[in-house]
């Protein structure tokens, strides 16, 4: 079985745990610390990061860029092999490029100015080389920025079937495993936000979010309603 | 004809310079200063960053991931038009996810450990609204992280015809786009670096590069040998 590397509260494995299970690819996952830069994984990915899937013996596909659209092709049938299924840019042209805006915004945008203050400022720094607590003036600005990302994903949910267009897209997969991480963290004011809630209640009760939900972190109790379907 | 929001200095708006011109895509050049936040700008790209293709009617394609992969599925005949030429992502669905790795490591790590600081620092900073001079310890982390990059492209360059394999890809035109940026401001230190530097050459030595070439920046003189072939 294939294996991906992956941390439980890191974002961009969270949004490629989903679109493997939205794709029907069963994986092994593997723990991997971000913060301890072990020699054994950085010899697979010099880079560092995570998400890491090992598919077969030809070696390792690396980030969440390069995964989702290898899975994206995949599924396309590229390879000869024509799986109906999960689309994760679906439509033309046009449609796949407006998804692949906002997997930008979220793992890019998002992530600097939000998960990066909130989740690894927080996570990442306790359990890190020089465990500390979190920076409050960092933390302070993921608040203040999360609101204004938190606007935006209502206006799109409110003018939108889902995030990116007609169809569910890796968009939708990339902003609700950010906002997850977050949600763990009892970090999101959801109701100061109904129509992001309604469009985040819609994704969280989807067979391929379970498992993030039943995640539990050491030192880190999840907030009482982020396994909740009803929050 | 097609527009292109960009900055000359801006290494993600030359990366998509580089593919149109490779994929044989005329467009019209249109200069946007990154820094100035234009509320114009602003509404059609909120996230404000650049480039964006505004191709028909039918709104901005924005930032050079979703452009990147909006050409090759053009280019790839997803639309009905099946057009010979560059493939940006080459290969099979393995190959494509090598070459996206390497976007990603130019795009997001290279940028954030070099480019952010040696251009971003030096040019923006200059024009911005608080206009100063660069930070000297940035700047001096730049230089030290650019010789680590340097050492991997000539790791790449010696293993392989092309970065990411045994095809010219977006990869190559990634990591030119962001070195070339370096290039103008005399950043690169060429002389310590003989395998970057061959593999830099033959980017160079294309027509596609041809108009970077001639870019001028008011207040920046380029380096003796920017412009240079046989640098």
């Amino acid at each position: 079985m294939a294996k991906l590397l992956h941390y439980p509260l890191d974002a961009l494995s969270r949004s490629i745990r989903l679109a493997l299970s939205e794709c029907g690819v069963e994986v092994e996952l593997v723990e991997e610390k971000p913060w301890e830069w072990r020699q054994e994984f950085l010899a697979i990915n010099p880079a560092g990061n995570l998400p890491v899937l090992i598919a077969d013996e030809h070696g390792p596909i690396v980030g969440a860029y390069a995964i989702s659209e290898y899975l994206s092709d995949v599924m396309a049938g590229r390879d000869g092999n024509e799986t109906p299924g999960f689309r994760l840019f679906p439509g033309d042209a046009r449609s796949r490029a407006e998804a692949r805006r906002l997997v930008d915004w979220f793992h890019r945008k998002f992530h600097d100015e939000v998960t990066a203050y909130l989740v690894e400022e927080k996570v990442f720094r306790r359990f890190g080389p020089q465990s500390s607590s979190p920076d409050m003036e960092a933390m302070r600005a993921g608040h203040e920025n999360l609101r204004y990302h938190l606007s935006y994903i209502g206006h799109l949910a409110e003018s939108r079937s889902w995030l990116a267009g007609d169809a569910m897209s890796f968009a939708d997969l990339a902003a609700a495993a950010h906002l997850s991480t977050l949600d763990y963290l009892g970090e999101v004011p959801w109701e100061e936000h109904e129509a992001a809630k309604n469009w985040y209640a819609l994704l969280k009760s989807r067979p391929s979010f379970r498992p993030l939900l039943q995640d539990r972190l050491a030192g880190f109790i999840p907030s009482g309603t982020y396994a909740d379907l009803d929050f």
